[in-house]
């Protein structure tokens, strides 16, 4: 029985929003003692580590490039044909996003522009799990490589065999990724952070993974190196009225909650009907999937919530801040325009989540949390780092020194009232 | 006496470049602690840290309207006009920096953008001193609203008889800033990061600080609020050759290291007379200048190092990837298309580095001890963050749907697979 709420008051909105989020900070000691250990003893730590965790005694931690390259003999010809598509889209989309410099004269004789630069050393990690997450290597790899960054460094843990899935190595293959190392969890995010004797040191590093990988990705900032967003349960929003369709959005609810029983599923709609509908749907559907066991309790966080009108509806949503957003509705140009937070967007019925998942084009490392108040989902600028430039000539110094002289002085900088001078003198 | 190295070889660098940071982490639970005080207290605990920390007894912390307006009285028509000067050219430089959604078609029928949308609520942090640092209010607060930020929140230590100095106030309510709060130092940023009954949360959190800033704003990144930039000592580095002028590069060098006893400068040079020319300079130019002391403690991190070529001279500057750097050399087209990494330069013997400090348009909120490599600086996109959208007609979902059923399924997604199944059905 999923949660209903029939226009729920403003006061009552920030604990329907609440998401099923646990406190990560009693596991920072943890993370910060495997901190420790890989950055003083490297290699020999994260081999500990990988028996401890993993259960497997490795010898070797990099995957052979003949391993490698075999990959493609262990995958079927329909799964490289699927690859093909999404990184076809995935690398369209990104490409759109690269921007030229734009150089402005802000005032006679001062030009300023920005540049964007590659991140040189980029790491991303891939869980392990029940099935292999291929995907998220067209995510992060696609734009990374677009980008122009050098090297590209994948950790992902090794099965009880002490291997990877094919599936991962032919993707990180077709994408560009430089080397990859069994290694996983915590250990993996440390690896990265400070190198070992195998394994480079990047400078940024990318990818989901389990609260263990979430903090240890917390603490790798403290160590100067950047990270893709802070991590959260995953989540979906539905915005429909009754021109949706109540078995597709069944069907997205369902998509998002197979992800983990801490998925969040919400439906916001102006019909009130839908409710009941929706949810009937969901029941119906819910049968025949293999996730089930999941989706049960995921859906326990999960709420339905009708509004009466559409400004209360939008403004639920924007304090929300959904990861993805789907709207079915008929006036969609409204709900578009009133969009403050969101991560990824899926506008009509035949726009389901899943597509923005896998193919459509747009990345799916989004702000979860409603961390899309503050955070964009990765995108080609993830990869890039913008460089400001700027040359005054002598016309433009005479023009705008004077003011430099006056602001230095009055922040008791004498040194930088004395560099204008100096030149102004010779002017 | 500055310390020289000549044609220094590469496993040399990593320590030529080493920068005088400390290490931060012991200062982690003193931090943690207000934290916490600030979370479960709310102002009473801002209040009494106010009163240990600052020695001032407030009762009230915000700034009231009618000394913000009088704050205008207060401060010179030459400051004015200053500042007047200073705002234009940033504001023209970064309105240039907002980029239009671009619609792209990645697959027959699937069409996919992105729109930028402002961090509603963001908070500035201006540390106390012995001078007022009203240009980085400049720096945050015309980006801020430029990108359209709701809520522009302004935390600045208050002085010995409880004020806040009138440059700091008239600038703020130059640039559109909401509110201004009379607290420093860790409280403030635990303040803004959890909110209080006077002090709004904010979403991400902007400025520069202390060690004890720093550690509270990589703190509150634990609480979900973003920061602008992991922050470092300050630092520039010159590239120069026999084109350059000795006087002008000892000013800007100078003005640099007046900055704080634990600023950096270097100059590196493939003009090997400039290494003993820019000393000389530095030692006449200091005599007259306020801070030597801080200079003179500053100047011991420095290092003038000679390169017998272009080419390794630009490797060097790749790897220690300056927050500042100056190239005043015959070939700057060389070394401008070279950059890897680098927060702003300046380029030719006229575009001091005082004038991105203040004026030129540049943002001088910059990544510093190496973390341009992965960092940019402050810039419009630092307010903002990017949304993506997707909109698949039936065309569309027709020609990708094959393809994220076979993806969903390798990942043993079936829910995935089925949201497309059952539009697919229906075509």
């Amino acid at each position: 029985m999923i949660k209903k709420y029939i226009n729920p008051e403003i006061a009552k909105w920030k604990s329907i929003s609440k998401r099923p989020v646990v406190n990560l900070k009693k596991i920072e000691p943890l993370v910060q003692k495997i901190f420790d250990k890989v950055r003083s003893s490297g290699d020999s730590a994260v081999l500990q580590f990988t028996k401890n965790f993993d259960n497997v005694d490795l010898s070797n931690i990099k995957v052979k490039k003949s391993v490698l390259v075999n990959s493609k003999n262990k995958v079927s010809e329909e799964f490289k044909q699927a690859l093909d598509v999404a990184k076809k889209n995935i690398n369209k989309f990104h490409l759109s996003q690269i921007t030229k410099p734009n150089i402005v004269e802000t005032s006679d004789g001062v030009k300023c522009w920005q540049e964007k630069k590659p991140i040189e050393k980029i790491g991303i990690y891939i869980p392990g799990g029940s099935a292999p997450l291929f995907s998220t290597i067209l995510m992060l790899a696609i734009p990374a490589k677009l980008a122009g960054c050098k090297q590209i460094t994948l950790c992902t843990p090794p099965n009880k065999k002490g291997e990877v899935d094919p599936s991962i190595l032919y993707t990180a293959m077709l994408c560009g990724v430089s080397d990859i190392f069994k290694v996983g969890g915590i250990q993996a995010i440390a690896a990265m952070t400070f190198g070992t004797e195998t394994i480079p040191k990047v400078y940024k590093i990318f990818g989901p993974g389990n609260q263990y990988v979430t903090v240890a990705k917390q603490i790798a900032t403290s160590y100067n190196v950047a990270i893709d967003l802070p991590a959260g349960p995953s989540e979906l929003l539905v915005m429909a009225d009754s021109t949706s369709n109540p078995s597709y959005i069944a069907s997205d609810l369902l998509s998002q909650a197979e992800h983990g029983e801490d998925s969040q599923v919400i439906l916001v709609t102006t019909y009130k009907e839908l409710l009941n509908n929706v949810e009937d749907e969901i029941n119906k559907q819910m049968d025949s999937l293999s996730r089930k066991k999941i989706i049960l309790k995921s859906i326990k966080s999960s709420r339905f919530i009708f509004f009466e009108n559409n400004s209360k509806a939008i403004s639920f949503i924007n304090q929300y801040a959904p990861e993805h957003y789907m709207i079915c509705v008929k006036n969609e140009k409204l709900f578009i325009k009133s969009i403050k937070n969101a991560g990824s967007v899926f506008i009509g019925n035949y726009t389901p989540e899943s597509a923005g998942d896998y193919a459509s084009g747009t990345n799916h490392t989004l702000p979860t949390n409603g961390f899309s108040k503050q955070y964009s989902g990765v995108n080609i600028d993830s990869f890039l780092k913008a460089i400001s430039f700027q040359k005054i000539n002598k016309k433009g110094i005479k023009i705008i020194g004077p003011a430099i002289e006056v602001m230095a002085d009055k922040e008791g900088l004498q040194a930088h009232k004395n560099s204008i001078k100096i030149r102004l003198n010779d002017l």
